[in-house]
C-alpha cells in the first residue's frame, strides 16, 4: 500500500503513559524521537496538555502536562523532520496554557472527545486552530456511539469545525474490519473538506488489522505505537504499520532498534498487550478499566470469574 | 457473525508440538481435551500420524505418531461431541498405520501439502477418505504460490479429490486482508464439491482478522489453538474465535480456565507469540526458521542485524 498522503502518527509517549502516570525519563523520550525522526514517521505525539490548576505536578510526570520547555529538551541537537503532536482532552486543558504556534515547538494539537462531548470539542479545537496548529478531533469509544448521535456530531464536525482531521478512536479494542469499514465510509460520506484518521486499540489483536481496512477506505492518518505500547492492550504496532505501508520514506530499522534496546527491557517493567482480561472487554465492548484493575490483584489470572463478573449482571 | 455450518478446529497440541517436538504430557493433553469438549470445540488436532520408519520415537513425543492406543488414553472418561483429528505430511506417512475408521478413536485426516505436491496430496486423502474418515487437504505457504499453479492445483482438487474441505494456509503469516479475501474468493470460484477452511498464523498479528475475512467470504472451517500456541509466532486465538462466533452451543469460560491454570505457566517454559523476528518474517514473506534460529541464539534480541540478513542480498 502506497498512498502518499498517508501520514504515520507515533503516540507511544502519550499513550504509554497512561500505564505509569506520564513518567518516561527524558533520556528514554529522546531515543523514541530520535529513532522515529530516523524512521521518517510523521508526527511524535508526546503527552496530554493537562491543566496544572486540575492536576498536581508532584502526582504526574511530564508528559501530563507537556510545558514547551520540556519538549525542547527532547527535541534539541537532534535532527528530525517528525513534528510533535500534543492531546487535550475536553475540560481538562487551560487554552491559555498553549501559546501561539510560532512561539511553541508543538505542530498540532489533537482535542479527544466523547459524541457527547462534541460542541466543546469543536469550540476548543478552533481555538488552537486559530492559534496557528493542525489541529484534530478524535472520537472516542466509537464503538459505543448510537448511529444518530454519531451522525449530528461528524455533521456538526464537518460544518462547524476547523480541525484537519477527524478521528474514529476504537478505545475498547472492539471493531472488527466490518465495523471499522462501515465507520469510515461514514465518516466519508459526510466529512468532506477534512482528512480522515483511525486509532485502534489492541484487546482482540485486530488494532493493525482495523488500522489497514480503515486505509484501504482512505483514511489517511493511522496512528501507532512502537512495539504497540499503550493502556491495556495497546495500540497498532508501529513497527507493523511501516512494514506495510510502501512509501519509500520510512525506515523500519531504527524503530526495530529502538525495540530492541529499550522496550524488551521496558516491557519487563510495565505491562502491556494480549493479555486476556483485555480481550474479553473488547470482546465484550467493555472500557478496560476493570481489566485493569484486575491485573493490579492478586486474581490477576482470575480469567472465568472476570468474565462471569461483566456478563453476570442484566442491565435491565 | 452466526452461521451454523461454520466449524471450529483447535490444533493447538499439533501445532504447538512443532515447539516442543511434540512432547507434551499425557495430562496437559487431557486437560486440553476436556476444555474443548466443555467449550463444543467441533474438532481437536492432537498431532502428526508420522511413519517411525522416518522418524525416531525416541527423538520425538508422542504426538509425532499418534498411535489409536495413546489418542485413547487421552479421551477416556471425558463426556465430549469433540471429534480428533490427525494431520499427514506429504512423504512422511505410511498409509498403513491408518486403520479404517471404525476401528480408530480419529474422525478427521487432514493431508497438508505444498502446491507443488497436489498430486501426491490427494493420492493420500482419497486413500483415507476410502478409509471412511472425513478428510480436507491444507495447501501450505499459500503466499508463495504462483496463481497459475495455484489455479491447477485448485482445479484438481476439485475434480479429482475426494476431500470434504479444501484449507488456505498462510504458514508465514504474511497475508492481509485483501489477500485473503482474493484467495478465498479464487478457492470458491473453483471449488463447489467442497467447504473451503482457513489456517492463520499470526506474525504480523493479522492471524484473527484473517480468519474474519475468511469467514465473511464463506470459508466454513476456521483453526485456532488456545491462546494462540504454535509454531513461531503461534495461530489465530481460538479464544477470540468463540468470542466473535456467536453460535450458542460454543462457550468461551473453559478455555479461559485452561488459559489460567495451564497456559500461563506454559508461557513461561516455551515461547511463541508476537515477537518481533518472526514479524519481520511475516513482513517479508519468509519461513520463520531463520527467526526461530535467531531466538535460540545468543542474539535473539538483534532485530536490526537480523532484518538486514534477509533483506541485504539480491537474488538476481
Amino acid at each position: 500500500m502506497f498512498r502518499e498522503k498517508i501520514k504515520v502518527l507515533d503516540c507511544t509517549i502519550r499513550d504509554g503513559g497512561l500505564i505509569n502516570n506520564h513518567a518516561f525519563d527524558l533520556r528514554f523520550v529522546r531515543e523514541v524521537y530520535r529513532a522515529l525522526s530516523e524512521a521518517n514517521v510523521d508526527y511524535m505525539e508526546i503527552g496530554y496538555k493537562n491543566s496544572k490548576r486540575l492536576f498536581s505536578a508532584k502526582e504526574f510526570g511530564k508528559w501530563k502536562f507537556c510545558d514547551d520547555e520540556d519538549i525542547k529538551k527532547v527535541t534539541e541537537g537532534i535532527e528530525s523532520r517528525t513534528k510533535i503532536s500534543v492531546m487535550v482532552d475536553v475540560d481538562r486543558v487551560d487554552i491559555d496554557d498553549v501559546k501561539p504556534r510560532e512561539e511553541s515547538p508543538v505542530s498540532m494539537v489533537r482535542v479527544a472527545s466523547y459524541v457527547k462531548d462534541i460542541d466543546k470539542a469543536i469550540f476548543l479545537v478552533n481555538r488552537f486552530a486559530e492559534k496557528g496548529y493542525e489541529t484534530t478531533v478524535n472520537i472516542m469509544a466509537i464503538s459505543r456511539a448510537l448511529e444518530n448521535e454519531l451522525t449530528e456530531a461528524l455533521e456538526q464536525l464537518e460544518k462547524e469545525c476547523k480541525a484537519d482531521v477527524i478521528y474514529i478512536v476504537d478505545s475498547f479494542g472492539a471493531l472488527y474490519q466490518e465495523t471499522t469499514e462501515f465507520l469510515i465510509k461514514k465518516a466519508k460520506s459526510i466529512i468532506k473538506s477534512k482528512e480522515i484518521g483511525i486509532h485502534a486499540h489492541n484487546n482482540q489483536q485486530l488494532a493493525f488489522s482495523n488500522t489497514i481496512e480503515a486505509v484501504i477506505h482512505n483514511a489517511n492518518f493511522v496512528d501507532g505505537t512502537v512495539y504497540g505500547l499503550g493502556r491495556a492492550a495497546g495500540n497498532c504496532p508501529l513497527e507493523l504499520i511501516l512494514g506495510f505501508l510502501k512509501n519509500p520514506k520510512f525506515d523500519i530499522r531504527p524503530v526495530l532498534d529502538l525495540i530492541s534496546k529499550e522496550f524488551i527491557p521496558l516491557r519487563e517493567k510495565i505491562e502491556w498487550g494480549y493479555i486476556i482480561p483485555y480481550a474479553i472487554t473488547g470482546i465484550l465492548d467493555e472500557h478496560p478499566r476493570a481489566a485493569m484493575a484486575l491485573r493490579g490483584s492478586n486474581r490477576k489470572e482470575s480469567y472465568r470469574e472476570f468474565y462471569e463478573s461483566l456478563v453476570g449482571e442484566s442491565e435491565q
